[in-house]
């Protein structure tokens, strides 16, 4: 077999690629299929027919594996039991439909699952599964015109970095030189990042589908990195004793990226329409904040706003006290600096947009439907959507998005 | 502190997002800093200033952790010690600059670095590390004019499923919209995908400074997964009996895809220089096959052909036996189908680029020189670079590239 220095695993390393030249038979013997976060070649995790989930880690010396993940897979942990050939298992209850996260606690320390694509949540990579939600196909990439989504790195004057966003052009854009578009900028979750509302989100297949459909009008979406900061300023810390105005002002620089840095360099590269009627700021959850606080803030620049499970917070008291600030009676008059009691918000915004999920925890379950509902009292003009039976997750986010783009630049 | 069935976990989660609000300092206070492929927070893998490198899990539980990783990193797998506070480290002698793959191997079983942002790399997600090489700037995002990387999904009537390509359209593509560009097709490695070239490989930089330098013509590169099956066939295994005929059927599927789907589908939707004059292929290990396999079966198609680290196959004998195939006498009469043996060939050819790293495993080393020998011998003419000191190994291709890319289209 030709020379013994010869290392025969590069052999197979190298023409080993056509093992991944597809995924593997989607239907198992069994009748379980395997999920579209499934990376080529694996057999792992496996959704049955009753919509049950089997997981599954080959770890013949460790002593304990759990597996554990986001609201919509489940109560967990969900401890796994070892085989005799060193395979551990479990199968859990069908999981809310949808995108959900998960990860093994391999002896005590939290592993990802070789067998599934990394989505990045919490602050790193982390992977993710998705369960297919019979009947609907708003996300799925269909036959139909497709948009692109593109890479776009600028400097920001604001941090003094290269930052990198995420930017979906409409089908025709390259096409129809001349044409101008509308912009939503859209901002993911905390520990999320950019590239949230496309993986896991597939923003780009709902706005095809929206725009193939004459839904929504074809428009530019922006998925900038959510987070910023200032030359020279340490991380933020949210302490007992963080106030209000040190949250914002942590939010500030983010504030500054978008209003100074990210839409003049949009308006430049792209084909915009850019005035304040043509430009929406949305996001879920603490880009739902960001959205809400600086889209109050520069009615200017925005005439759409749109908060996705963001918690609405009351002005005033310390940011410490979060969960009270967050969860007790909304004043809409001092609430964002009086933005909502302003007498000329009505005619400047055209869309106020707010959404929740009905199984969300109990911080957004008690803090967005009373705000919404004080808002109304007071006389504020806003749209409410409830996602029936999805929590704090990307399900929820996708209705939202199917929900909020057709009423967007009308 | 609000309603005792609120879960103090989500306040942290919602506003925690700013503690990511930049990478934590670069700078530690021991002279030691963290490599861009962190995760921001992260204070771990730490590069010292003599060029060691100290890797860091924290796993009380553990009973046995050691660090493995790509032939960059050095000879391999490294045991981690455990601190008395159930945190484990290694530090590694001075790794080769670059990128590398690597991953813990935690009570037996392969997990990745959860302070490191993971790239596809041996069929999956894997914790990658990037090592400065000092004064090397040209795979650096620099203040020059940039081009875009756009993500392209289109539908393969080889294989009857949805594909996903990465296009990078160079600076000023979406400005002059008349003009043309040429089109290099550049293909990743086994076990990786289409986002390695960007993401490991940093391709969109090299070009951006190329150009910038006007040392390589604006042109479009086009990232494919360079993987494809036909509907209803049985995933490819490498076996003792593999024949050649067979490997390249395995393959076919994807020459298929390039000649049929992917090029008419660029030449549609970007502005391109339909034809051979102002299109190469090219791509490393696996994707150098597939470049030279494809590219010699389509002259008609490209007039450029680059194979980067790629093995140079023989004819004749069965791929069972590939490590003779590979590294036997490489006959250019019979070789590729005789093509290099067309008389033709010199005149349509316009770049045949052949390399290798100098540090390469045998397998390569014994098989790329000696066929570049006797390619010359036997009157071919072509262009042979060699990366020194590199390995199989992103920066080789990091180079590979930088020489390649101002030699095509002229």
């Amino acid at each position: 077999m030709g020379s013994p220095a010869l290392r025969p695993q590069w052999v197979v390393a190298v023409v080993a690629g056509l093992v991944l030249s597809g995924p593997a038979a989607a239907q198992q013997p069994d009748e379980s299929t395997l999920p579209a976060t499934s990376v080529p070649g694996a057999s792992s995790p496996r959704i049955h027919a009753d919509g049950r989930v089997t997981f599954t880690l080959r770890a013949p010396e460790a002593r304990s594996l759990q597996l554990e993940g986001g609201d919509g897979l489940g109560k967990g942990p969900f401890p796994m039991t070892k085989a005799a050939d060193g395979t551990w298992s479990v199968t859990i209850a069908p999981p809310v439909s949808g995108f959900h996260y998960y990860w093994f606690v391999l002896d005590g320390v939290q592993v990802n699952d070789p067998a599934s694509e990394t989505f990045f949540g919490y602050g790193k990579e982390t992977s993710g599964i998705e369960i297919p939600e019979p009947g609907a196909d708003y996300y799925a990439i269909r036959d139909v015109p497709h948009g692109l989504v593109r890479e776009q790195w600028y400097h920001s004057e604001t941090t003094r970095q290269w930052r990198h966003a995420l930017i979906y052009t409409p089908p025709g854009y390259d096409r129809d030189v001349k044409r101008r578009y509308p912009v939503l900028i859209l901002q993911h979750g905390s520990g999320e990042d950019e590239s949230g509302w496309t993986r896991q989100g597939r923003a780009q297949w709902i706005l095809d589908n929206l725009i193939a459909a004459s839904r929504a009008r074809p428009m530019i979406v922006v998925m900038d990195r959510g987070y910023a900061r200032r030359p020279g300023t340490p991380p933020f810390a949210l302490g007992a004793d963080t106030t209000n105005a040190e949250l914002q002002s942590a939010y500030g620089a983010f504030e500054d990226v978008v209003i100074r840095d990210l839409i003049p360099m949009i308006d430049g590269a792209y084909r915009t329409i850019p005035d304040r009627g043509h430009r929406a700021i949305g996001g879920l959850s603490m880009g739902g904040m960001q959205a809400l606080s600086i889209g109050l803030h520069h009615l200017d620049a925005f005439a759409y706003i749109a908060s996705l499970s963001g918690p609405i917070l009351r002005d005033k008291e310390p940011a410490g006290k979060a969960l009270a600030s967050m969860t007790g009676p909304f004043d809409t008059k001092s609430a964002y600096g009086g933005a909502f009691a302003d007498p000329t918000l009505d005619a400047r915004l055209k869309l106020l947009w707010i959404g929740v999920g009905t199984a969300e925890p109990d911080l957004f379950r008690q803090s967005i439907p009373p705000a919404v509902e004080a808002l109304r009292r007071s006389g504020v003009r806003l749209t409410f959507f409830e996602s029936q039976g999805t929590a704090h997750e990307w399900q929820t986010w996708r209705r939202d998005l199917e929900d909020l783009a057709p009423r967007l630049f009308r």
